[in-house]
């Protein structure tokens, strides 16, 4: 029996260390994750590489994935469109791969109502001081930005009840390990082994007319 | 914030290994379980002593602890009562001690029918033809004992599918990392840190104020 992999969407604040979780798991654990790769129309940036930090398209090429229901969601920001091409997830799961997809929590819950198998998973940090003090240990933004990120992250968490799992990202290294363990446990939700369930019952019942 | 600790119900085929896997548990990980202890109305054993394999108690006494609703669950077998006294496993559940209870399906999905934040886990060996071997290499019953017994084996098994999990035990050392595991990373579901994402959510909302 071939087992399918499971889709695992991670959202978290900016600042709570994603990236880096999702790099680390990537590396840790090749034969097992495949990160999705989003189409996104805005012009790549120095050293970004089709195929790799993103699919590079037209808005025309993107629309007709839109129109031919070809990506799992998208969502546009400042005139550009981002989404998760439908093929290359799909065919991800059927090698056996578990599948991490990168999104907010709005898209999130859109995947998770299409497919509800999806798990859902929220990064934070230990708390919003920490998080305070990784924006500003950034040196990069001042005060009255630093405050505005703050905000977008509490209007980000809206939804987050909803989520399957959240967890904490407090030792990276910790981190990384919980949320491999998470999405592995999760292979082992009785809703995910229907057929193994109906095989042993099958041959159970077989069995026990004393065969 | 202390940590409540989590309930879980562990069931499976007799000759799953459940026995088992819930010794190693407790001696491998003896800080961070407590094992319910049933009470019945059933005479103890040889060898068998109050309050650590059963809590003995009489008929009255018994009726006494259902009408004041002082079990979790209850059942009554060949004459005999059997049920989980509520005060042991809250107490366990208060001071942060993840409670794990072995009862069939029919009790497991009432308790969780009252309690839903319970995990239910079932425990099997990894086909029926194992299952079966296991019986008949214990050397103690007959092939029409045998074929009865997994006749209530399958009988036993309607409902597993609204178990949470369906846990392989094929290596047993592997089986109990895997419970293990699964029961830790039940501490991460965002419904069980519904007060420690309020409070995230609030300092982020007073850090955004530009204090």
């Amino acid at each position: 029996m071939k087992n399918k992999g499971i889709l695992t969407v991670v959202s978290g604040f900016s600042g709570a260390g994603k990236g880096t979780i999702m790099k680390e798991l990537m590396k840790n654990y090749s034969d097992t994750y495949a990160l999705s790769i989003s189409a996104t129309t805005r012009a790549p940036r120095p050293g970004e590489v089709n195929g790799r930090e993103y699919f590079f398209v037209s808005t025309e090429e993107f629309e007709n994935m839109i129109a031919q229901d070809a990506l799992i969601e998208h969502a546009q920001y400042v005139n550009n469109y981002y989404g998760t091409p439908k093929d290359y997830v799909f065919e991800q799961l059927e090698n056996g791969k578990d599948v991490i997809l990168e999104i907010e929590i709005q898209g999130a819950l859109k995947v998770k109502e299409k497919y509800p198998d999806t798990v859902l998973m929220f990064v934070s940090p230990p708390n919003a001081a920490e998080l305070k003090s990784r924006l500003e240990g950034r040196g990069t933004e001042d005060a009255a930005t630093i405050a505005s990120r703050l905000s977008r992250a509490w209007q980000e968490a809206q939804g987050v009840e909803k989520y399957d799992y959240f967890v904490i990202n407090d030792v990276l290294e910790d981190c990384v390990k919980k949320v491999h363990a998470i999405i592995q446990n999760e292979h082992a939700r009785a809703f995910r082994n229907q057929e193994l369930i109906d095989t042993i019952k099958n041959e159970l019942k077989e069995f026990s007319k004393g065969e």
